[in-house]
């Protein structure tokens, strides 16, 4: 019995979070009792908030509250003839930090994987081949990341996308092989798209 | 705007607590969003379960859920002629980990830091002082940091405890056990020197 009852409980409730062992999830829970009550509830509100409200749009399958979000929202003002394929929201987040893309996204939500028995289905690939449909879209660019998997998504993708007449365009490989889209700086992410290329 | 509103403010609430960035706010928000409505539910109950039921121990100032707290409660088996002072609850927590101390605690909540205007006052001192007074407790134990706050607040409560004829004691300083001699500091390694034993 190292903790009282309440802490011990917060500890192991934070230790399922990723990336937090026993050591933070202490330190986080020491703070948290130390918080004032009022930032303490509004921390669990806002956790609570955050998973009720949050749902994935029914266009681009990324994060939102709204639905379409609002950069699928008709008046978004962005340019609906590019879109930008990402394995995972936080992919998102980093195109648009380098604020260089203009279009539209839409997320897989992970990448295939035949040793882990991801297949497309897997993925939200209809629903991106649904959305090629209208005509309104002329390119695609494929910004999965530049892994294994990324790729291979990256290929199959191109090879479904270019019959339907859809220009189909690759990151280029400013980005280094091996890493994770998601921690790549904003200058090489801006880069990479500047120098895309047909495939 | 990169996230949806309810994100956005989760990744702000968890930027308040230590250590936490934010890129790992992010990567904690995107994580959460995808738990089981049980599981983000659990975690919110047990933040403002955690600070709501916390409360200081009457006799020790460690965190506690009941007063007086399990380890000082009369039935709890430990040595109550024996107090080990530390500045912070995470201090009991390390001391009790080791299972070698089987006496009482007090939590001083700081160390003395003239620097940071940090006086006796700002401290449990008063309190410990108090609990000499019985005439229970043989043995102070000083167990607060081996920094420059930590050997003054040491020094300090040992020339206000020695006159009460109460034996005052502080940890050793030596080599930490697992480490590398070579990579020791000076101070240190003359400590190590200084406290030799005969083996």
């Amino acid at each position: 019995m190292e903790f009282a009852r309440p802490i011990a409980r917060l500890v192991d409730e934070l230790m399922r979070l990723p990336g937090i062992g026993p050591k933070t999830a202490q330190r986080l829970a020491f703070h948290i009792v130390r918080m004032g009550p009022d930032q303490a509830r509004r921390l669990a509100e806002s956790i609570v908030e955050a998973r009720e409200r949050t749902r994935l749009c029914s266009v681009c399958f990324n994060f939102t509250d709204a639905d379409p979000c609002r950069l699928c929202q008709p008046g978004s003002g962005r340019d609906r003839s590019v879109i930008c394929v990402v394995e995972e929201p936080k992919d998102v987040t980093a195109m648009e930090r380098t604020r260089a893309f203009k279009g539209l996204y839409h997320v897989l939500h992970g990448a295939l994987s035949p040793m882990e028995g991801v297949g497309p289905e897997a993925l939200k690939v209809q629903e991106l081949i649904a959305r090629l449909g209208s005509g309104e879209v002329r390119e695609v660019v494929l910004a999965t990341d530049p892994n294994v998997e990324g790729e291979a998504t990256a290929m199959y993708l191109a090879r479904l996308i270019k019959p339907l007449g859809v220009r189909v365009t690759r990151m280029a490989h400013g980005m280094p092989v091996g890493g994770d889209l998601e921690y790549l700086d904003e200058v090489t992410l801006a880069r990479a798209l500047e120098g895309r290329r047909e495939i």
